[in-house]
């Protein structure tokens, strides 16, 4: 490929670039995408709909990315949380190292690449792109220091850049913490692996276990259920009221929505829920509790007086037996995964072993596809093995589509399996939080990616055969990546330019939600918007794929410099798209706190050493014993760099240190806050929830709900089920937004009344009153 | 080799170990011995000498052997601590093991090996020993299936007896927890890094971090001082004490060791040792305490008022910066590794970094002799590269002397090296417990055993050759090990004769120990046994050793079953001898708790991995494919049991559960012991010591005698220097025995309420007023 095929190649994914991009100005401006491209905005600002019609709605604009510019950091890590910040700085983090290596890289190794050994020069524009790589460097050239250098300026910017942005995220995390003082979960624990007794419930023993031995602070409990049966129940319910909704009379629609709306969006008074016949409910509550003793799991949410309680409690073993009575700090209510917290504590090493296993297995497997589709665009050879297809492959537009269109459509279509299935690793794995799950489908991607895209095309040929010699022979690994790069780095521009920037494009058009909403809109007729509730960011895709591109960039910015123009363009476009997408697409329901970073750290600390193998491999190659000699050093220093690092960051995110929460504490009990986190403690883990409209669907009073549905199936009273169902519904709606229930504490009416009847220790009972 | 030279080189070990042995059973009965021989009971027990000549002194006897078996394992726990029945534990799950292993191979594989192939037998004595190994199984016999169930039987009560082990281990370190609950380091928590402040000494800011979050907790507590200035002045004042106490009265003596030994032995009353000046020296001691600011360090200990705030305090971490206030559960007074407390905690990583590749580096390298050696004995390549040799070596002399003599000795030397130097590199490490650091320096020994004996002797010959060949190309490992092991097994056996049973032999006759008395007595003259301080329990040598044994007999059991009957009577022999030593010579200063056995564990099981995998190997060889499918299922069982394992019982080693803190403080609390141990913990950890007499000697309040000694350095006041010396000398002493202050509690006599004094809080002074 030489030089005018790449601009004509960048040409073209420019221009589908600002083809994209401009359709997007449009169609963001159409009242019937609103739910598309503003989906945060919806869930969380309730912005209003304008369906006036004017022209400027059909002419493209750049407003949308000088907003996404403008946009503080304070600003977004107050609407999207310290996770979006992370991964923002991600992307700031690699515009700074990757400006610094296209300076150095362009003036000083460009020229001493294309003049690296006497050959006449063609006009630059038909010049191969090969001439501007390493490879042109003559061997034993005295001017290999000047890459030496080049490596040495980078890495020690990249160290210095990673260490400061390491302490800064550090310091986020610290502020994430005092800032959040209000999260409940600070006060609770998960406790698991409850021992069974013959004559107990496991929630007398969680009872007796923790006013035995930590009598000062422990507040009260909640025991997890197993969802199979309730859950059941719920929806059976919720169907019936679905139903009813449906065939029942307009009058109930009156009753109910309006007053939804009425608490969500203007936090009136909550006076009008007071139908809700309280005394008949009461007693239910408790023949209900009896007979949900089954269905209790080993598991409970255990709530302590104090934030720094609760963190001693998650940390230190509590019983002799280290799998009995395990704990750990509990996640944030909104980021509780319910149906992994009832997998036997005992599993969860099995399963831990297994989905690493699987997602290896899987990871590895990859290969085949990728070596049939290989195999696709060599029809004589796949001919003469399957000799039945000669019949078919002989029409010239099977052929065709056989070899120009099959190929890309297979990788895609099992690229797009990827995320999903590590999701389903993780999910398997049995993390007790959303977040969690997400971030370990992250660590998943980020290994598959960096292996199946990097690592396999590097190698690439008869891949199979290429890996089994590096793994019987790794010391050739260094020669073998210095070979291999460089000639891959043409495929490698190739690829930012489209999966990169066309990537991105696609990401801010929305391409899929588009297709859906138009499908409801145009082929279904239905206008109901909040079918589509706001994603929530794909951090499992994302993050590994910024952290591919630093790869790349890494790898080939001494080797092949050409790359780096192109990467930095698309690290630009990438830091206006993904703030535009955290601002109005994707609603951040939880988050990790910042635990992505350590996982950035790592990827950019390997991508650096990788570097630095492959430069070893080259100078190697071109027989610079100096160049190679003072590459060594480097890659110790790195190493070093690394574990002070982890020494000094790490534990940060691992748990909240005894200064902070001590402090946070006594701020609370001088301000007389305590007592009312300790009374929202009581209501704020709630194990079931309707799947009715409201996006987040946690802290609702469902039991209520249960036990309505169930008396009501055993008694045959469906009469009634429509004004209790009605009812409990506008309570469970009432609690389904987190800011309504954060923001007002008289919020906290019925349904956290009798939530507190059935949870309260009878003690407590006689002390309130 | 064949059978009759077997057995002829087993009786010649034989017949030295039983010389040996009576050797033993005579020379344990001279009086002039006992320092020798009774190290332990001399320091513990305080046995009394019999000089009175009697015939029965010089007829060997078993009787000794008698005593050994009958102690219970109750008594040894009581006189030698939980290490030293952990120890026992590797020798009886050993015995109990290869007693399975034997039967089952020797009854079930040896046949099998020995008409493995038709041939013609010789008569069994001048068979070869090759003939009774897996070798001697002709290819592709069907009989491999027993080789493959004997394989099984093995593996399978390995790990079941390994399991109820590692329960056992527990239970007895659940035990120790609860009955060391005396034990003052459970409410220590050792502080490093702490920062600095231009205002403030580290002492109060120790005092004020924790009265500012721990103030329900905080005790007090004590800074670890700078010891090489201090040491120094406490080292002159002994010198002087000495060269005064040489040229001095006899009364002196008479006032000062009666007393001691009445002290100590007897638990006397300590109204004798009121002569110490207390006025004089309280106001001497305040002006030492400023003058001393400048000697700090950057470590405290920091005593709490309960064991679980000790243990909370050391695991959850303080700081905001994970560098500073660094908190560990301290070690037990004798423990500690005083000279390792003042590294600062920012060196450490990269101090563990480098003694972990030194130790590494020195494993590997360890080949060079090894293959230097093997050159000698054969001289002719060696003369063929140093033509200069050619001289010397003509002389017949100097040649046997080469082959014979030098090989063995070089050997023996390099190894009797390595032990110290590991321990060396674990003191460089960092550990601030001195059994911290035996453990670590058991598990360096460990590595380099395996190495260096194990695979270095399997892959003899040109050994870097072949290691070279073994990493280039790990696939043919198991191949490799295969065809080497049975090679090797005759090697092992006599390995097993001469290292392992005379080692036994020799260990009991403490060759090194009984030589260096003799030279005492009649060399120097002098008949002072207290020189001989009892030695504590070799486990970085002694563990490595036994489980060398136990990684031979695991990986030669089914392919070459004659080592069986060796390895029994090698650990029969050991059982008695150790347990003879533990009960005699060796005194128990300092231990882990246990903390040996997984160790133990993870060896084990890497020694029955690596037997699966050779047997995988040997089964490919002789062209089995059933039994190598069969063997790879056991190696993932063996490997998921290590991670259940791993699960259940490591967490037991690595902390205290609150569920038995809690409950030893509310024992502690509701007899009123609390306030004994309080008043105990301020004189608990003394760091400065004398190296006068005493065997134990931390817990004196050595601060008085340094004042001392500096003031009388600048005052002049040397003649009040004899005095002040001796009356502060008697104080040591008297706290030197742990017992002595452990047993009544009115000894915290003056000393300690003058260490009080100066540790005290002003709050806490005006309380106890």
């Amino acid at each position: 490929m030489n030089i005018s095929a790449l601009l004509t190649s960048a040409g073209i994914n420019i221009g589908v670039c600002v083809l994209l991009l401009s359709l997007y100005s449009i169609l963001r401006k159409q009242p019937c995408n609103v739910s598309v491209y503003f989906g945060r905005r919806l869930a969380q600002e309730k912005i209003k709909r304008k369906d006036a019609f004017h022209f400027e709605r059909f002419i493209p604009s750049a407003s949308w990315i000088v907003k996404a510019w403008e946009t503080s950091e304070e600003e977004i890590l107050a609407i999207a949380g310290l996770d979006a910040v992370v991964f923002l700085r991600i992307l700031i983090f690699s515009i700074r190292i990757f400006s610094i290596a296209a300076v150095i890289c362009l003036l000083l190794v460009l020229p001493l690449n294309y003049y690296g050994q006497e050959m006449h020069h063609k006009q630059i524009p038909s010049e191969s792109i090969d001439v501007f790589a390493i490879g042109n460097v003559k061997e034993g050239s005295k001017w290999l220091w000047a890459h030496c250098l080049a490596l040495y300026i980078i890495s020690c910017s990249a160290c210095a850049l990673l260490y400061f942005e390491y302490k800064r995220v550090a310091k986020m995390r610290f502020e994430y913490l005092t800032r959040s003082s209000s999260s409940l979960s600070q006060f609770s624990v998960l406790v698991r692996s409850i021992p069974w007794s013959p004559e107990e419930s496991y929630s007398d023993l969680v009872r007796n276990f923790f006013t035995k031995y930590h009598a000062s602070n422990y507040l009260s409990h909640q025991i997890v259920y197993r969802s199979g049966t309730i859950q059941k129940l719920l929806s059976d319910a919720e169907k019936m009221y679905k139903m009813l909704h449906h065939y029942g009379s307009t009058s109930m629609e009156q009753n109910c929505r309006p007053s939804f709306f009425r608490c969500c969006l203007c936090g009136g008074t909550i006076n009008s829920f007071k139908m809700l016949p309280c005394e008949p409910v009461n007693p239910n509550l408790e023949a209900l509790g009896s007979s949900l003793k089954d269905e209790e799991c080993r598991a409970a949410f255990v709530f302590f007086r104090t934030r720094y309680a609760a963190a001693v409690a998650s940390q230190i073993r509590q019983s002799s037996n280290p799998m009995t009575w395990v704990t750990d700090l509990a996640p944030e209510p909104q980021d509780v995964y319910w149906s992994n917290l009832c997998i036997p504590y005992r599993q969860l090493w099995i399963r831990r072993i297994a989905t690493l296993l699987a997602s290896f297995v899987f990871t590895i497997l990859f290969l085949i596809p990728v070596t049939f589709v290989q195999g696709l665009t060599q029809l004589d050879q796949l001919q003469q093995k399957f000799p039945f297809l000669k019949g078919i492959l002989k029409k010239a537009y099977i052929n065709q589509l056989v070899t120009g269109y099959l190929p890309s459509v297979i990788l895609l279509l099992f690229q797009y399996a990827v995320p999903p299935l590590m999701m389903l690793f993780s999910g398997v794995e049995g993390s007790i939080s959303r977040s969690g799950k997400k971030k370990s489908a992250c660590f998943k991607v980020l290994i598959f990616t960096i292996w199946n895209i990097f690592f396999v095309n590097v190698l690439s040929g008869s891949v199979i055969g290429q890996v089994e010699n590096v793994i019987s022979n790794p010391r050739i690994i260094p020669s073998e990546l210095a070979t291999a790069v460089p000639r891959q780095a043409t495929f490698f521009i190739t690829y930012i330019l489209t999966s990169g920037w066309a990537g991105l494009a696609f990401e801010v058009v929305q391409i899929f939600s588009l297709f859906c909403s138009l499908f409801y809109r145009f082929i279904l007729r239905s206008n109901d918007v909040s079918f589509f509730s706001a994603l929530s960011f794909p951090y499992h895709t994302e993050v590994p794929r910024v952290l591919l591109f630093a790869l790349l960039g890494f790898t080939c910015s001494v080797l092949a410099p050409l790359i780096l123009p192109f990467l930095m363009v698309y690290f630009f476009l990438g830091y206006i798209v993904y703030r535009n997408q955290i601002l109005n697409v994707y609603l951040s329901r939880y988050e990790t706190g910042g635990q992505y970073w350590p996982i950035v750290h790592n990827a950019t600390i390997f991508s650096l050493v990788l570097t630095q193998i492959i430069a070893l491999g080259v100078f190697g190659l071109k027989e610079s014993p100096v160049a190679s000699g003072f590459t060594i050093p480097l890659v110790i220093c790195t190493l070093l760099f690394n574990a002070y690092c982890r020494q000094r960051f790490n534990p940060i995110f691992k748990s909240a240190s005894a200064e902070v929460l001590l402090e946070l504490d006594q701020q609370d009990e001088q301000s007389g806050r305590m007592v009312e986190i300790h009374q929202k403690l009581q209501s704020a883990y709630c194990q079931f929830t309707l799947g009715l409209h409201s996006p987040i669907r946690e802290r609702s009073s469902a039991e209520v709900l249960i036990e309505m549905g169930r008396q009501d199936e055993q008694s045959g009273h469906v009469a009634e089920l429509d004004h209790q169902l009605e009812s409990a519904y506008c309570q469970l709606t009432m609690n389904s937004h987190p800011q309504c229930l954060c923001e007002d504490s008289n919020h906290s009416g019925d349904a956290d009344s009798i939530q507190e009847a059935v949870e309260m220790k009878p003690g407590e009972e006689a002390k309130q009153s």
